[in-house]
């Protein structure tokens, strides 16, 4: 995961273009099976039109001396997302308005887009912005607005029921680490994972695509069936770091997808930092939107918004590690597991019924020695057919992928059946 | 307020007789909608009998000198309410059993009555008390109880809905300030204020009468109409001095008024004390009473039996004041306005709309700019026609007026619909 | 109580066998209608069969030298439940896989047994143990496995309503005290108490089972006649000692017997320690289990489990008194008294009563008089016809019993009704 974040991390992408593409392909190689599919630009989205492409050849400022002071090549943030072509020398009080850095982080350069607007503009250090002199500048960006598509990438593999599981992540920020490229490979690694587990019982739903524009055009397409066929899903962003784990709530927090991720977090990182919804940012807003109303959360490492290098090049590489997206690929493995697992169980019998005759209970009774089937224990006095695996995890401290393994001991012994 | 509360202030109030009538047509004076009632003494009201008129010309007590040490002239809180004539002499002893005092506030006459059954005694300063020196005193009480009526004033303002607000207050203290000028003026001024207000939803139901048995010969006249229309209601008292804020809950907390109240003072007076009913002590008790059950509650500034001046001489006018009056009429002014725009809203599109494209949303995004429209988008998330304005604003933090204003610039771009 | 504890201390009882029988028909002695049942070993019931009686005449190790230095005759802990007959000569090291000891608390003998497995073991003071020499030990066991039958006391109590309020305890422990004769003699004399008491509403169900099999078997047995008629029930064990009071909730917690509980315990040891079910360990095991599902919590004095004698000989008479006795007796009392008066309230009238009228309130109000009739007005307040006396209590803060005799007061002076 962390070669191919590095291999896509120079790639200058936006929320169209050529960019995106590559990536996107480059996706396509591990997974040939997704589909990229390219919606036309001044497309309606509902409330949306799909923009122009965006295209950008080079971009620089020049001093009166002839320097080169700014470059788009040395970095791709230098550049404001979707600026007009300009090619004019200007004072520094007229360079000024366009130039955006963050006096709390001066070495920094912060990440800026205008999408729905036209305008051109630099983003810069802070200290190098201070350190220029009166004087005429040269301002250059070779770039182009035209019309072609959106793209993304979708790729559904289908389980015993059609009711889905649903990952969704963008592939529309330039060179940026946790924020966003550890979405893309992670949720590219949960695909490999669940194509080759055979034994799944949901349908899975991924796409790649970029934040707000394409998840909506998304949507536009497809809401439909996604309504009637989604259980829970996640929008995959910041997962990449090895500081916080985080949760976002849906609107409500009260779907199976927050159910999941709370209870896994809870005995995984019981440390771990609740959001509500008022602190949500990513697709998670479309996707809980008035009328979409889908059952959508999101589980982060450090959270977009919430640390200090968001949205500026200090987001880079070694701000993610293997480990940090490691740590989250297990995440999001135990919540699909415990999505998997979960399901209603009763006991075939009145009363407790008499496990040590099955050998699965000490048959000598000593001064507490019953602790090491408690476990077994406390799952069958709650399997009364009325609770599912996370209600009767919550209650008896147990993690459903445990509670999944002793089910299936049970089940063995006949002793439990599966409530339909 | 304060001004009428001061010219007022010396009438003898009670519950049935000529201090009410005057005061009810001082209040008339200013409202000439405002009907005032008579109803017949004798008259039974549900478990009640209306009392006869009790009328006072005279009263004091003179000791053997012919020295006048306590005279109802000087404080209309010296004799018992309801006392019944006298002229006798009385020895120490003898008068000792019909003084009251109170030790913990030796210089305060208590306010002490005895509607309903027939005593005669003086309310004295407990210093005062403590140096009578023994001997014989000329008790003298001019008094009469008749056949007469109950008075109430009542005033219904309609509006665009037959559904009301009711507000209640009482007038039959005597010479008290808190408890209670402030009640009947800022109730008053709520009147005028609503009459001017001519874009109003509800109707409105405004009563002014004797604590206890007004209430009482009130809904035994007008309980089914009450039942059916009224969908939130206060009673007003206590709302004149500066210090405390507080809230009386209704029988289960759980009424419109109480939402209205509680999310009021949240965001006016985070501060402020809530009660649970077991403190309840005014007329929300026969507001709330079984069979009756209609949604009231209340707020005060320092509520009655809760700052030591309560039903003493020390309630007076430096109790209260211009301010304390004011900051209770723009709190119960805030609840009604917030209770006439509170509805349900829906967003017209699926997903975000594109506020942008409709100058309602900065079109460059700069790290954490979007904090300025956050209260407009977190508004936005939650109106999927579910969740009222109460439930909107006690989730996302922004008081209802200000959510109304949103409203009105969302529905004037064609982006909101009320949910009827 | 303590007296025939005392009495019954020494027994050997098990879960079968003639030491149950001598407990019971001691018990039948006190109460003449409880009915001693015999159901033959070898019954399925449920998921379990009943074992074989186990008979033990006698018991010992004996040293290479003669002396015997464990004796079945001195503490009948010293032999592991249902141990299989031995006479055997055996080395220390083979002697050591059959003691069983304590080493944190190495003066005390621990209870063990094996009532589903054929075994054999004594079971010592840890510190008699390190003592031991190598060398040969006689090990001696004198005891039989056959057919017979399992024993259980049931008595049935009938009231005005079928409804039922069931009683459960446990008599197969050998000498322990607290856990269990307290459970016994106390249960025993609750029977005697209700009998007496000709005005019950209820009808009562009393039985004195083995644990675990014993309570399977009635449940094998009468579980349709117990789902439809007990409305609340209670496990009594450990009820003897004067330390903590506890309480073992039911499976959700949710049950009348739960609400009863814990709202006598709010009111009489408001300090008591509350457990989740999750700390169950006795036969509210079987009554709360899938399939069973009666309401049946539990109150404690120290719980088992939760005390360092707890299944060993130091749970002796010296553990449990008079006083911890009585005090678990007139708690369970004032739970039962709580059931029989719980029903709902409607005052006969809209609005307040006047009570001053029925000499029921003060005719003369004076600060804060009312004080003395605030249980009566909170009372009357909330008798709506919705809530039980449990919920008013709760919400009120007057114990059941207290508002019972509040409501006595009311319905003479034909103010309240009783909502059927």
């Amino acid at each position: 995961m962390y070669k191919l974040a590095g291999e896509l991390f120079p790639v200058c992408r936006s929320i169209t273009g050529e960019g995106t593409r590559t990536t996107l392909r480059r996706i396509q190689k591990e997974i040939p099976h997704m589909i990229i599919h390219e919606i036309p630009t001044g497309t309606k989205v509902f409330d949306w039109t799909i923009p122009n492409e965006w295209e950008i050849e080079d971009a620089y400022i020049e001093d009166a001396d002839g320097n080169i002071i700014v470059d788009f090549k040395q970095n791709n943030l230098h550049v404001v997302g979707y600026s007009s072509p300009i090619d004019e020398w200007v004072s520094l009080e007229e360079l000024n308005k366009h130039l955006y850095s963050l006096p709390e982080y001066p070495d920094w350069i912060p990440y800026v887009t205008s999408y729905y607007k036209e305008r051109w503009g630099f983003c810069v250090a802070h200290n190098q912005r201070m350190s220029l002199k009166d004087g005429q500048y040269h301002v250059i960006i070779k770039s182009k607005l035209f019309e072609g598509s959106l793209s993304y990438g979708e790729l559904l593999i289908p389980g015993k029921s059609n009711k889905e599981i649903f990952l969704s992540t963008y592939v529309c920020h330039p060179s940026m680490a946790n924020n966003e490229l550890s979405g893309p490979v992670v949720q590219l690694e949960l695909a490999k994972w669940i194509q080759n587990n055979k034994e799944r019982k949901y349908s899975y739903r991924f796409i790649w695509v970029a934040e707000t524009i394409g998840a909506i055009t998304y949507l536009s397409r497809n809401l439909d069936t996604m309504k009637e066929r989604i259980i829970a899903g996640y929008n995959l962003t910041c997962v990449g770091d090895e500081r916080a784990v985080s949760y976002v709530s849906s609107k409500y927090g009260n779907t199976l997808a927050d159910q999941a991720a709370r209870n896994v977090l809870h005995f995984m990182y019981p440390e771990y930092i609740s959001y509500d919804f008022l602190h949500r940012g990513s697709d998670e807003r479309q996707y809980n939107a008035p009328g979409v109303e889908l059952p959508v959360c999101s589980v982060c490492c450090s959270k977009y918004h919430e640390y200090p290098e968001y949205h500026t090049s200090a987001d880079d590489m070694s701000l993610i590690s293997p480990k940090g997206l490691q740590r989250a690929f297990d995440i999001y493995k135990e919540i699909i597991m415990s999505l998997e697992y979960n399901t209603k169980y009763k006991v075939n019998c009145y009363c407790e019924p008499q496990l040590g005759a099955r050998g699965l209970y000490p048959t000598e009774s000593f001064h507490r020695s019953s602790v090491t089937v408690k476990d077994m224990m406390d799952f069958i006095a709650y399997a009364d057919g009325t609770q599912d695996l996370f209600q009767i995890s919550n209650r008896i401290g147990v993690p459903v992928t445990r509670l999944h393994e002793i089910a299936q001991t049970l089940m063995a012994a006949d002793l439990f059946s599966e409530v339909k």
